[in-house]
């Protein structure tokens, strides 16, 4: 490979999952490409090596680069000399493991969506994978990748709040209230399914996001949960939604309520967090605003692309204000943390596999003790 | 007495507490005669007879109707031909059951302040005395009175959003994350003092009104709960955060979370109720809309004072749409209902002893298991 | 009468209108006693005189005092030593004017619901009565009795915004979208009669409202105006909706939309005011906020019944913030400013006949010079 | 040039205009890369040559390729095999029209920004090139590309709010509340000068998009203005605020409200249409979702990517609904359109120089007789 600091050109970037049917696989082409940071030239969009190819061509990939199976696509890519980069992992939760190793101990970099694997063991081997490899691993959190939750981080690190006392933070959903999976939606199926979709379902899917929020914005680990996990849906044998308890190592207190059968919720995730002379408070779905409280009641409410906002935010804003950025944009955002970090640069927002871990702590503590009362999430 | 249900007059109306200083007493006063159903007559507003006397001029009360103590109230009325008929009963929690005993058991009709009682005992106790009293016993559990409030739990009741699957209730107050109590609030004082306040301190105060409201709106049973109470401003000894997760008798589950320490937060009251079908939303701050969601996702915003409404909230309306109403109005709703009863009328939606004493078994049960895991609220 | 300065009682009040199918009656008598300073003793309710007695009864009224007429209410009164001293006009605009002049002649003091008088002609004659008349004589402009728009007026004035540049105003209600004055709704069949309503309709109705409004808060008169006004329902001899342009004193431009035909909307009244360095708004269905904006787009919102508010808002607020106010609880704060007035003391903010003289100038010289380009307010 | 209808790659795109610190040069780049339709191989992003090639470079364009002025552009990329075949003019305004002339006349097509042209007889002019042109002419006004206001425009079309009435537009920013022309932004310095922007200031520049999305959504033309332009701070010789009353090619009226002062406003696009027998209302900053209000006040809110809208919004989001999409993706739904025309197909919602010859006829004739009264929009 040429060196990718020195270099005007895209950095080349190759896809494992990602075809017909998929949600965020196109999520991160056109997210990776937003910026003219990345280009796509390869990938293995699916298992079936004709649809694979047709995705392929369809993304205007060169036909003799759409592979059939991870192995071709690492053993193809690493002998060109304009071979791919960064490899993005899209497919269900179970394959992340085996596409990141393979991907890492090959020296590519990789950009992950989470979960990071599918067990706790597993991330915790990952860890040790990408502390010895030539790579970069980046772990695809979205919702870090908004400007105004980057915002809410460094002023919550600047004491803006005080000492943080309460933490609230839901992930409401409603696309699986009904039964979805049966129906041939193959977005549920895998989510549903423990094979695919690794022990947890909903706290997996979705409550890994408000946790990893949680500790994102905050700047604090959660170190102890009271886990309550629940089947809403019949047939189902993954839970569907849950409520954890939650202690921060500040004292701090609160809860991640994440559901995917809170009926009509699109995809409600909001944080609120509590601090001795103020609050701060964030929703996706109107991600352009970041609402302080004082503690008289006054509320300051801060619009993305102003000049109100602190760089971590202006940065990852690309509009005045008033024009809407949405959630390509927030995850733009994250790759072009990653050109930055394989450019020889700096980029501490992204999330890396040290998240991954403690996310998959979360998760697999919270199946182990659901409805057993507190225990440690040290780890 | 007069028959009431044959005068066109007014009501006569005592109260006890309500002096200077006090929050919900001038409530219960301006709310009571709000509609002209009831007129304060008489009242025992302060400990100190001076300041009681003080205050019942300042009211309009005659000089000798201005009691010193309970007992002299009681007395007093019950030996006029013009006597008070009911009794308003708005002192700090630990007199509101030894009140409302001694009104009952001379004959009057009460209304109390919520809690109904300190401790579950004195409600099981005062439920017994409800009862056999020839007198009409109400609880003003404010939120209940609410037009919007009313059309959810019919909207619920004709099963417009299918069988419940989720309730989520939140009641977030900052007024105590300071400590007040320590600044001369007499407010603040008497509800961190567990031996004005009763055991609960934050459970009691505000968490009560969510798990009245919880069962009102879905008039379903809260039968387990997991609850956790924290003291989070250092020196207090009843709580002033809590999180309760709920079961209900249909299945369902959910949370309630309190606090009073949620820096900046006003009356912050909430419930959003899922079913299989759709959900229901209300927010007290903005009392007079519900929000309905479909399982698309599709929102309806109902407004108090439209044709859109049942009869439940249209009588509890008072003008036009778009002319806000508030918690006077809300609280009105209730004396109204005291008004019809009293007339010999039926107000299905007033909260009796029952509501009292499943309030207090939940105040109660949460407190001797807090941190515990799940247990029984079955009464 | 006795002296009211020195008197613990409160002041007696009569009314004229009110009657049964009335909306504007009933709010002035809640409002008038919602905090104890005015009884509601003798009225002329009706004009069939059967009615006006049933009505009184119903409102607690002995029956000697419930009159068929105004010259009958008058005599009577005045012949009392308990009679009335204030009287609330509440009838439809035609009578305001020969009302307020017989009760300002007999030496009573007048609460008049707006507009004043049904003509410039009678408003300008009424301002020559108040002038020499022993009583006080206030006009019930609503919204200026809302804490936070008075907030509004107290901030602008303290040039907390800049120099004024743009006022924008809007009063958008539906409920005369359809035709309902012929479907035997009585509010509106008399509102869009010429010889009951005057010269204006909808501009009479709530155009005055916004304009007065405007005035109030600003503190700026408006001394050019561009009318519009159109009738959108056909059938209707006066307009139903109106767009008025605006220039203030201060080089201020703006306009003023207001409408009944805006189908849907409830009672949309919204003020929104644009000054060099700042703008603020407001909106009455959420009366309870004001929305201050930087230059930078912060917006700061402000609650009522918060110690952020000054003491003119602070006034106006009876309850802790979060515990929502609204209509009666303004139209409170007009009586409330009418008995500080009648015992002696000042309430600047009261509408006077001044105001009442203004708005009448506004609506004739619109409907004068409908379509006619900019013409001069001055009055 | 290759045939587009028959290719998959993407279609090769050109830019005039864009260079550094432009704003709406970036937006073209990205939204028309966003979904692969297109590919940016040329461009003159600057009059200077050297900016132009740096720019050039820094957007991966071959160092050939990025030309020094739109001549050479024009010649350079026709005399190749694989030259541009789309040409987007992103200037200030004065340059449209000489640029898509010369494009139209050598056969490539256009995406201009908007406004077409800087006067109505160049608009007039480019209407007649492009009724004769072999190329394709689309205009970005951009928010027809929002999913929402196109279902806006189907619900209206299927009559589902009866006949229009009343139809109130506001485009409300605040950037030009200060001087930022005279503090060196460049973006400001074109737009207040005459001699760039054309002979409308404010209105040329947002006024434009306000009309232009009135006649979309509603359907209908509007066929008279009475137009008032103001210039509000000093210095200006073009307006930078304006109201405009307006009347519809069905009867219905309203006004158009547009301003740069509006201290504080971001990009406060709006508009509310009442027909007979609902409304409906759009508000560009919460872009995801459609306010319709019916008859009794009820509201339904329609979110973006929900099973609940038609077809014309469904094709034009990329996101399950609650993940939000923006400004850029709006951007990119109209050139979308232009990739589909440009294949072959149809696509009627992109606007041409149709909505060009009539936005500039509203511009022109609103400066002509500023301040006049009625005027005729017929054209």
């Amino acid at each position: 490979m040429t060196n990718i600091a020195k270099r005007h050109e895209p950095i080349r970037l190759a896809m494992i999952g990602g075809g017909p049917g998929a949600f965020i696989g196109p999520v991160h082409r056109i997210a990776a490409q937003l910026d003219g940071e990345f280009k796509l030239v390869a990938g293995t969009f699916s298992s079936d090596p004709q649809r694979s190819l047709q995705a392929g061509l369809s993304y205007g990939i060169e036909c003799d680069r759409a592979y059939g199976d991870v192995e071709s696509l690492i053993a193809g890519e690493r002998s060109r000399p304009d071979g791919a980069e960064l490899i993005a992992i899209v497919t269900p939760n179970h394959l992340h493991f085996s596409a990141a190793r393979a991907a890492l101990d090959a020296d590519f970099s990789v950009m992950s969506d989470k979960p990071a694997t599918a067990t706790l063991a597993q991330a915790l081997e990952l860890r040790d994978i990408v502390a010895r490899a030539s790579g970069v691993y980046g772990l695809t959190y979205t919702y870090t990748g908004y400007p105004l939750v980057r915002e809410a981080r460094a002023r919550i690190a600047a004491g803006e709040i005080g000492v943080l006392r309460k933490v609230v933070v839901e992930y409401f959903q409603g696309w699986l209230a009904g039964a979805p999976e049966q129906a041939g939606n193959k977005q549920a199926a895998w989510r549903v399914d423990p094979a695919r979709a690794g022990m947890g379902g909903c706290i997996g899917d979705i409550g890994v996001h408000a946790f990893n929020l949680a500790e994102f914005i905050t700047g604090h680990q959660i170190i102890e949960i009271n886990p309550q996990l629940d089947v809403m849906v019949k047939g189902r044998s993954i839970d569907d939604d849950c409520t954890i308890l939650t202690r921060y190592d500040n004292g701090a207190t609160g809860y991640i309520a994440a559901s995917q059968v809170a009926t009509g919720e699109r995809n409600g995730l909001t944080i609120r967090i509590y601090g001795e002379s103020g609050a701060i408070a964030w929703r996706q779905e109107r991600a352009d605003r970041l609402v302080l409280t004082a503690e008289d009641g006054t509320q300051t409410i801060l619009w993305g692309g102003t000049d109100a906002l602190g760089p971590s935010a202006g940065e990852a804003s690309r509009l005045p204000s008033g024009h809407p950025e949405g959630y390509f944009e927030a995850f733009a955002n994250l790759y072009r943390d990653m050109a930055r970090k394989l450019r020889g640069g700096d980029a501490p927002l992204l999330p890396t596999i040290q998240e991954g871990v403690r996310s998959m702590a979360f998760v697999a503590t919270s199946v182990e003790r659901n409805g057993g009362g507190w225990t440690s999430l040290q780890i």
